[in-house]
């Protein structure tokens, strides 16, 4: 655990770049231990600078607390990742990513094209223990608290392993950030009962069960467990968590706009809402997925967090909180303990299917 | 278009029987036209007896337009799909599809156990056009009126064809219940991007685009597509679909919820929301995706729609109102004549994958 964090942050991305993201990280500077963090911001150095001095005017001690690094050019927040790879090399996005590789930067933050920001993290940190692509985490409020729910896109197809895997990465995650000493755990499923799902769902439950990890699992769980908060990690394949989330977020957005309409839809209401208006901002925020902003992708060799595009400045400071939980966390020690499990069942557990059918077991011996 | 309908009632089904859904028919009598529809009530007689003289005391004209049909044994809620099929026959389930495949009824309704409903239907009605199970679609209320999603959770696995078959099948249902002459319809995925997806949702893309189906098929939409009514009809594999409708109806209850607690706070929100009181009751109620009942299973040999197992009488006489539209309707000849077309795409049409690629082609010479 570093004694004096260094956050790496691509100041030009997302809808709104500098502005937005210098006062974000003077916000964030506020809520930290003093000198417990320093920030590299890379982007075009006149605009930084600029931006520096506008937010260092209402939080001196900011200047001391940055170091601005010039980088030339962004990546469009349409731009294709196989182009973003080619191409992005020196730019803020890629220099940000950079500066976790060399060791200079304990987690890297970008508002920026979500697909360039994966891709040049896979090519830059590359993954640990063999996975493959980065799993997208998303913070889903609850009626208890806060549900943490992955793949939400990036990986489109999952075997039961790489769900295992998810399951691993989703519950050290959750521990880092939201401070759950043993994360309680469910895969998504349209149904509870053993048989129902297709095969890789079944596949993961059946090696959750048998395989010895330090894990709370409880089985499979539905939709509606989500917003329930029935468990503390949802495990789900990318294209299923995708839309899920998606759904979820456009009903939020159906309901803020409902109420509003609803409230302004006679004199009684009117003045009812006015009475009310508080609370009912405050719920309608609390509600909606996508407010709690900072998604990392987690299976990388570094910490990278992933802001909305479209976050304001208390929304990327929330991405910039989340990264330096994760750098203060040992959650890379503990995934990589927990995929080791993988293919060491504990003395005792019964085998799911042993021989070539387990792809788990397999793989570890290749 | 029968000149009277004949609709076959399981009255032992749900949560609570014959005590709601006796009532639910003399409102569904009260909202159709006089002399327009019969109901044929399965269930045990001296039960669904006393409910429809009960019934009778607030609706006189009830009795003439019911026949009891008694049966022996109700379908438990938690029943395998497997059991029933053995030792269903005789039971009111069983006899309301019955009913449908004797020809005596144009439409069964019922509030039983779903997996049960289906295999039943399945074995009685068997499916129309070659498929293989029944679609379940879900009347999904939006910012613009309704949206029909299928399949909420009938068919785990889909390939490309199938989804076609869900699209053909969705347009002629919507048209049918909704009476919009031209529904639009679009593919779920995780982006509306030709290369987003994996193969099964690209591959019906591209069937949707190259075969000359009578479809208004916009191409792919996302998860918050479905709340904001940007097609009026949404295909999707029934995982997938069923865990989007289930989160939604999690979070509408989380809504609900939340909005109480918001408006009981304080003095000043406890005012407000008793002036507001009856907007906000409205709108929680019309936002929820379990809002709307009666969902159809589509595909069969006839209809057989499913109310939910704690419908109240509105809701179940929701459902038989859906079971009329449908019998009222061409549905069953619309899906024959575009399932055809899967095996002929009009000259000039270029072909997808031609030869033995080419899963729908294939399985029309077979």
């Amino acid at each position: 655990m570093p004694d004096r964090l260094v956050i790496s942050i691509d100041a030009m991305g997302g809808d709104h770049g500098p502005a937005v993201i210098v006062p974000a990280v003077a916000r964030a500077a506020k809520i930290m231990p003093p000198d417990s963090v320093r920030f590299l911001l890379h982007g075009e150095g006149s605009v930084v600078e600029g931006a520096l001095n506008t937010a260092a005017l209402r939080t001196p001690r900011l200047a001391g607390l940055c170091e601005v690094r010039p980088s030339i050019g962004v990546i469009a927040m349409d731009a294709k990742p196989a182009h973003a790879m080619r191409r992005g090399n020196g730019t803020s996005m890629w220099n940000a990513v950079e500066s976790v590789r060399a060791g200079e930067a304990h987690a890297a933050v970008s508002a920026g094209n979500t697909g360039a920001l994966m891709a040049i993290s896979r090519l830059l940190l590359r993954m640990a223990g063999g996975m493959d692509r980065p799993a997208l985490v998303a913070n889903w409020p609850t009626s208890r608290g806060v549900t943490s729910v992955l793949d939400v896109g990036a990986n489109i197809i999952c075997d039961a392993e790489r769900l295992v895997e998810f399951a691993i990465m989703g519950a050290a995650f959750h521990r880092a950030v939201h401070k759950t000493p043993r994360p309680t755990l469910g895969l998504l499923n349209v149904g509870v009962e053993t048989e129902k799902g297709h095969e890789d769902v079944r596949g993961a439950d059946r090696l959750l069960r048998e395989h010895a990890f330090d894990l709370d699992y409880r089985g499979f769980v539905e939709g509606d467990d989500i917003a329930r908060g029935a468990v503390d990690v949802i495990v789900t394949d990318g294209f299923t968590g995708n839309v899920a989330l998606k759904t979820a977020e456009g009903l939020a957005r159906f309901f803020r706009t409902e109420l509003r309409n609803a409230l302004t839809s006679g004199a009684a209401s009117r003045l009812g809402a006015l009475i009310a208006r508080r609370s009912l901002r405050q719920m309608s925020e609390r509600l909606d997925p996508g407010s709690i902003n900072g998604g990392p992708f987690l299976g990388l060799n570094g910490i990278v967090v992933k802001s909305h595009g479209g976050a304001d400045a208390r929304g990327f400071a929330n991405a910039i909180r989340l990264a330096a939980d994760l750098a203060h966390s040992d959650i890379a020690a503990e995934i990589e303990r927990d995929l080791r499990k993988r293919a060491s069942p504990e003395p005792g557990a019964a085998p799911g299917q042993p021989g070539p059918q387990d792809a788990t077991q397999q793989r570890a011996s290749a």
